[in-house]
């Protein structure tokens, strides 16, 4: 029995990889409403524009004085002005009087200035006199501590851009705007299934040959992290017939499936047979390590996805190529987030693929610097302590201690 | 009326606030079980010891053949070896039988080895022979392509430490190690009141003088965030007997509370009144900019935290302050992930205070950039772009564009 992954040498990079996939797919993006509480990480399904002007009213910046700039032209400790006080704006009240030529009205931080306001001197620059008027100590700009209606928002701007993932700074200013709630993509369902003779559950004892059943849980935290909901199918042994009901009912209730398949040839066969009878098979492995066996299929449209069984191999791909389509899905422009490190140790380049390495990152000296993980055994402690991946793409040659490379955060 | 924060040169920095906030409180940490698919983010509540061997036989690396190295010594190309092949151990079956001198035994990746073997030896390194022999052309050092039982983890030895905060990699590890549930620290309840007479709900359309109240939801997302529960009591209006009211009934509710203050000095002096009736005042004020009107209290062993109005700046001391204590509370050994950046532009230090700036970061040319980022208004859309920040302390000097600074992912 020969599965169709080519040889090593014939099988797309990992970069090649991402264009075939998401090229093999077009989604609909479903929204939904939810409340400012349940909106951070969603992805924004609407444009956002602001309907009204905000501030909506001209708002002193400081506690202190309205005045005309002209009224303290040449205001100094040596030769200061007095102005009389003519009232006092409460927060939360409009100003209901024009400032007058030759008085300074008191605003605290956040108050509506009376109109004709120029500028606000904060309290500390001034004194406050009993016969009723203020001792001005600066001179002052026109224009300066006052925050003009609408320099933060006006009818008609837009404030947030379809597509984008929505962080706390996002749903302030949603709140900022009136927004109660929010039109965000529905999270897709994903299907999980682990496959293998080998696999028991997690509350079960291994015996010789056996291992619990890992990746149902991670894949599921993974799939979730990244803006989906997971569904956990469980552990089916390696039965091309049970398997295929599996998958196929799991295809019919979501819309992704991930099978994590175990490690023996006629697991591998029977996801890629499975696609192939319902669907189409988009690519069968990619010139990466870990991650080779990768297997991608469109069935009817829904991504269904062979992640190898080695825990962290299935790691890798979900955080890579998962976590791509399911941004796709759903319609996410998110950029991820990298940044430049300095190596803290030699890593060998795999001769035959691009190496998928993890890395702790640190700060010192002026410099951000990672240290390489390598994470060889199944189990996960390895990884524990890493922040990072870096990739080093095949031909790339050895890294060296001290070279800068760029880390993706985990 | 004259609340008790001192002169801007009394008031401690921000890195000597931090050291009295941690001395004022001490914190009996509550746990609770939950699920695997529940534990991520939250604060293991006990140490992980292994209790088994894993893996808990010696478990083959390679889809291969076992042998004695011995057997395939000299093996190569020009003077292949050939062995018999006493049999296959299927994925999840013991290894019956040890090998034997002289042959060889079918061992899939992640499948038992037999009792003795030494090496596996790759599929690709031979060829199988229709007369039940398997040619090698390689020959193998002893050690090779064999996990060996106990080489991840053997009984007692410590997996997890007590205090660290749960990722997806420490979650395979538990399952690995056959946890279904894992003992983490409760989620303390925050209290978050808005206090302030210009504020009006999300719902409703300011008029001159009013703003909605932002902070109610942003405070509840940043504490969840942090790792805790949120109760958003509302808006108090600036009346000191309703504001103690509100206060002490939140108090009574929570393990912690959050006071949002407006901008008038009537309500900066009554949550500090509030804390000295109901407890001790911790700190009044911290040199830092934004931030600087902050109050901690401390009301029978709660924290009660009065946080500027100014949506940015109750960011700030949020993100510094209250997400310490809560680490406190939660018992969390976390520490924080930092990078170092260049400045892409000159920032200006403020003369009086410790400045805390956004930043933007971007990686080209194997370097980490930084781009300060303004926020004077109040509105929060400022920040939306933003990815870290940094903290330029007093009496540094001014920063120039090129300089490296110390930022840390929002």
């Amino acid at each position: 029995m020969q599965n169709k992954m080519g040889r090593v040498d014939t099988l797309p990079a990992p970069q090649d990889a991402v264009k075939m996939i998401e090229g093999a797919f077009s989604f609909e993006v479903p929204s939904e409403e939810v409340t400012l509480m349940d909106a951070k990480g969603r992805v924004l399904a609407e444009d956002i524009l602001a309907k009204e002007y905000l501030p909506v009213f001209n708002r002193s910046g400081m506690d202190g004085y309205s005045v005309f700039a002209d009224d303290v032209k040449g205001a100094s400790k040596d030769s200061p002005v007095n102005l009389k006080l003519a009232g006092e704006v409460l927060m939360g009240e409009a100003a209901d009087d024009p400032l007058t030529k030759g008085t300074c009205v008191y605003t605290p931080t956040g108050a509506a200035v009376p109109e004709g306001t120029e500028s606000v001197i904060m309290v500390e620059d001034t004194k406050k006199n009993d016969d009723g008027t203020i001792t001005f100590y600066k001179e002052i700009e026109a224009g300066k501590n006052v925050i003009l209606k609408g320099s933060d928002v006006f009818p008609g701007k837009k404030v947030l851009t379809k597509g984008r993932v929505l962080n706390i700074a996002d749903i302030g200013s949603l709140a900022a705007l009136g927004y109660t709630a929010v039109k965000v993509a529905k999270k897709p369902l994903v299907g999980i299934i682990s496959t293998g003779d080998e696999l028991i559950g997690i509350d079960e004892t291994p015996k010789s040959g056996q291992v619990r059943d890992i990746n149902s849980t991670t894949l599921a935290l993974q799939v979730e992290e990244s803006g989906a909901l997971a569904k956990v199918y469980g552990i089916v042994k390696d039965e091309e017939d049970k398997l295929t009901a599996f998958v196929k009912n799991a295809i019919d209730e979501c819309d992704m499936v991930l099978i994590s398949g175990g490690s023996s040839m006629g697991e591998k066969d029977a996801t890629e047979k499975i696609i192939e009878s319902f669907g189409t098979l988009v690519l069968h492995g990619i010139r990466m390590k870990p991650g080779k066996p990768t297997i991608v299929g469109n069935v009817g449209g829904k991504p269904v996805i062979g992640v190898p069984g080695n825990p962290i191999s299935a790691y890798f791909v979900t955080r890579v190529f998962v976590k791509k389509i399911l941004n796709q899905m759903l319609g996410s422009n998110e950029e991820e987030l990298f940044v430049n490190a300095v190596l803290t140790k030699d890593v060998k380049e795999n001769k035959q693929r691009s190496q998928f390495d993890f890395a702790k990152i640190s700060a010192k000296d002026w410099t951000t610097y990672a240290e390489p993980v390598k994470t060889q055994s199944g189990l996960m402690t390895s990884m524990s302590e890493c922040d990072a991946f870096f990739i080093t793409p095949l031909g790339n040659g050895d890294r060296k201690e001290g070279e800068t490379v760029t880390v993706h955060p985990l």
